[in-house]
């Protein structure tokens, strides 16, 4: 089977490949997709990559790996404030597994319905597995939430309740080597699926355009994320600094069946939970509880560079390690 | 040094990340790129994929490599008649190779710098030695060249000399594996530019806008990409025929120097071409002079299905294969 039946055969969910609804004028089969874009709005671009044995195990279920790969990409156009619209997906596999691709597909497919996303093009080659998706969203000129943008004061404020996909992410690997457990057995399916199964916040980051100052998507770690947002917002060669408070962080049973060091690092420092932080002016704190979702304030934007954890009893807390880097 | 800083010093031209005269108001550096797309223009969307050892040879020259990479996505938005506009790139590497890197993004920033194509995004991974990229462009409404549209009587036409970079590619493998050599040494240079430099046919897409009835960019080989838009252009259950006349094919004293059974399996069946193939309306063959490059009609579309190649004996000619396909 070609490249070429392969993306028609298990990603093309309509025969015409005509889909005005959603803009696609011409979606898979030819040598580009032909979109149209709503006038006046700017196009907002992200993209992804995921490689077998950095990004997932070749155990996992093919349909939460298309399910995350979306995910991971909406998050991003979700960290814009920019609504989604099309995705173009790189699959490289070693062979075609047929079911394997049907669930895959199925995965990905079922979260683009959800979202009103068209898959409108891919390729498909031989290789190690691997998968990169393009997505392309739209929003308001003005309306972008960058991560420059923070100001001093700004509220830090976080969505869901980020630390659980670490904790899903460090069961998997203590399961796989037979090493001690950290978590408790009863948690392990709900910090699985926290990391297999993200929700890109999409409803949250069109709700924050026009009040958040700074967003970012929570994929290599609070601390490390929130520091893009404080290098991006203090202009050239300066950044602005930030004081978190651990006693306002979103916790939860799953947390708090963990050592509080460990959960502190996974909630400051683990990967994969997709969420989006961002900065508020204080005058929007009052908005807060008519957000599409759990929303925390867990810090203040501050002039002095750095970033200050306080612990629950108030003293300084010392990160294990930053934050995620493919090449660290 | 992490992804961001990895895209950041290789593949930013600019220290400034808007760019109003490319369209580009944020560029690499925060979630998404955000891009003005031109009003009244279709957004045309493309994507591919190299992985090493399949697609091209780990001694590859870097410089070649990002020059192909742009080109073979170039060459799909120019055989849709778009005109290019933005770029996202997905990098995986094995490590972090300084001198590599930074030759591959000359290679790659070179070509679109001609092109006034803008790098906006991108993602780096550790894995495997693989490229991925997704280039967008714009085209008018009505005005896209489509796989669809061609009609009996149309003249199949083809730009440059098909084949070149299939001579390239044995003269490569031969000398790898020190099998015997079917390419006189005098036009080795000249094959390996054709396979590792090919030139995107931008300006004659633009060119064929409201002449082609159909176009398709020729990476898998002529008569298999030809089959993609008789299969298109026949309607459902049905594809049109084609004869192709080899005498009226272009020539070089690269292709009149090897065997003449061998020379025409490259020309019809030989991948990597990315010359544009395309089907004109008989009233416009007086144009075809006018156009800018080099183009011969090779055949004519007819209606009864299959390909009828016929030798400059006037013989019919049986392809040894009909072209590449990644899963065969």
């Amino acid at each position: 089977m070609g490249e070429f039946d392969l993306i028609k055969t298990y990603f093309q969910t309509h025969d015409d490949v005509t889909d005005s609804e959603h803009g696609v004028v011409l979606g898979v089969g030819d040598d580009c997709a032909l979109l149209q874009t709503a006038p006046g709005q700017l196009l907002a671009v992200t993209t992804d990559t995921m490689v077998c044995g950095v990004h997932f195990f070749s155990d996992d279920a093919p349909y939460d790996l298309g399910h995350k790969l979306l995910a991971v990409n909406l998050s991003d156009l979700a960290a814009m404030g920019a609504a989604p619209r099309w995705i173009v997906l790189n699959l490289a596999l070693p062979s075609v597994d047929e079911v394997w691709l049907a669930e895959f597909a199925q995965g990905l497919l079922a979260s683009a319905q959800r979202f009103a996303v068209r898959l409108v093009g891919g390729d498909t080659v031989r290789g190690e597995l691997a998968f990169g998706l393009t997505a392309m969203g739209e929003v308001p000129p003005g309306m972008a939430l960058r991560r420059a943008g923070a100001r001093v004061g700004d509220l830090i404020c976080v969505s869901g309740v980020p630390g659980e996909a670490a904790a899903g992410l460090a069961y998997r690997q203590a399961h796989r080597l037979g090493k001690h457990q950290p978590l408790p057995e009863a948690f392990a399916a709900q910090a699985l699926a926290r990391l297999q199964r993200p929700e890109p916040r999409v409803a949250l980051g069109l709700a924050l355009r026009g009040m958040a100052s700074s967003a970012v998507d929570i994929s290599d770690g609070l601390a490390q994320d929130l520091g893009h947002i404080l290098a991006a917002s203090g202009g050239v060669g300066h950044a602005l600094g930030a004081c978190l408070a651990l006693a306002d962080f979103p916790s939860s049973p799953l947390l708090a069946s963990l050592e509080p060091s460990l959960a502190w690092n996974y909630q400051l420092a683990g990967g994969d939970d997709y969420e989006l932080l961002f900065t508020l002016p204080p005058g929007f704190s009052h908005s807060i509880n008519a957000l599409p979702c759990d929303v925390h304030v867990i810090g203040r934007v501050e002039a002095e560079p750095g970033l200050r954890v306080l612990t629950p009893e108030g003293s300084p807390f010392v990160l294990q390690r930053a934050g995620h880097d493919h090449f660290a």
